[in-house]
């Protein structure tokens, strides 16, 4: 029961959706860590090109067990 | 004109998005509670297996009139 | 490099989804406003109709470069 | 001294003023609520109509003693 | 239902009171935009001179319809 | 998974320490509530008598699952 | 130009509005503070009694030169 | 009713737990303050030596009544 | 005694200090906006380039009375 | 003098008390990273079973120097 | 090492910088309270005239020691 | 477009400016880190010494693409 989880802080970034944006963090953040657990969302932004949504960025923190 | 809303603060859970984490909140809700009139998420965050998104949790507070 | 962007806050409203609801506010900036360089979703909320969303409203901070 | 209270969250609505409008919520409170012992005052909003304000709105918590 | 609001931050102040601080930048609004919606006050402060509350002062934000 | 949850926010008192006032929050909410799963507390603060601390009080939200 | 102020914390108390609460935390500062120059208002709550308000409490900053 | 608190902001430290950093706070406040009403428990730090907690620090406001 | 302010939010861009790019967005706004009255800066940020800062970035809101 | 800190954020859990998650934390970060310096509580939160605490979890930003 | 720490709240004011406006502050307080150990800047705002940044005001909280 | 960021936490300490320990963060972290893109500044604080500022420390979350 006596254990620690490390939180990182990822910036996903996607041109179709704010879901997707997040998903994007979180395999990226799979790929080096073990045992990630959980996650939370701080921050919706993004970045606008002619007058429309050119990217949406999500602020995440991102949860893994540390062994 | 003098009227008294309640909010009660609830956690909606979706496999499929956070737009529908929301929506079971509400639909949960209204099956109890009359007179919903908007609602506020406050906080996004969710559960990681097999290094993807398993669970998207939306914090949503409902507003109901109190009769 | 001495350059100066004003931040203008919006309310976008749509009855399909926060996405949306984001992409309407940036879209009707878009018609009056030049040099659309980014955006920050500062607050997710909505109105309740017969026990479902019935709006999806998304708080909008759209940044822009003055001449 | 080993008590617990609960608080609620309300929206009070008057059109005099946000006085009126926290009694409001507190009053109505009252009648299903034993026990009220303090209040916080979290928001302060309102309804504009014609140019002028239209409706106070106060978010108040009201703690009660449970029993 | 696709329809957009705008958000302007004023600061409203009184020799009387903060209700009255917050009607006098609703009204100073009203004379220049149209629809006006709603409104939130987020900070109240003032200023002081021989010992007394010489100005309310109220920051309000002030939500209306973009055509 | 399709799951939802509701928060009730409350206050635990104690004359011993600001985990047994945790503890008497939560002790009390397990009697007429059932599904808890987890615990926030947001605010630490408490009475003074004497020159000491007379009451611990902790604010604390509390989760459970809604059948 | 080169000048210094200090912020004390004070919590106002009224029976009759938080407007009255405020001024009588400043008439209060007033009696032993000079130099008084502005206030900021941080929080507004209060005590319940017989289900009615039955005392307004603001927290007012009061900011004041230094000599 | 109409009466007037001042707030002190305090850091308390122990080596001994956050509790008792919150004890010193109040102990030291009491020796030269009268009338001491209630706290408030704003932060939790500390500082670290030889990779263990050498002090836990509580910041703590501390509200006492003027005459 | 009765006037009202309106507060923009701008974004100042400097390659040399902080202090220099607040200086900017206030020079900016003095070029269309009379009655400049005060400021606040809400945010410090900046980009990266070649691993030094290259851009200092601060958000400042601009406060001016309206006629 | 001119040296840089890194923090690092934790989520310490245990059995037994909030104090002791912070030391569960601190002590797993003490076998991995050098020059601990410092450490912030941000959050307080916990699991709950049958009723009763299960789970004190402290959130806990952990600062070391760096080479 | 069981040793309590006072904090007060000051507001600096320079025409020269944000920096000179913290350093007025520090040692306008040095004057007066002994011990002092650090300080948190939790606000930069200031005056405009004449289009002009016209005086930096920073919001320093000063700690010291209690005897 | 689909990339994601990371955001390490950095404390730079300065004898000399805020603006002076912001780089201090930045060059540090630029000799372990590639692709530094962004940064924050989100606390300001210092040691005082003497009565005067001995350090400047600038709280910075710097941002860097994963590749």
């Amino acid at each position: 029961m006596e254990r620690v989880y490390k939180k990182v802080e990822l910036v996903g970034v996607s041109s179709k959706s704010f879901d997707d944006a997040v998903n994007n963090a979180i395999e990226k953040a799979s790929k080096t860590l073990h045992g990630l657990a959980w996650f939370e969302v701080t921050e919706h932004h993004g970045r606008i090109a002619d007058g429309k949504v050119a990217e949406y960025q999500a602020v995440v923190k991102v949860a893994f067990k540390i062994d």
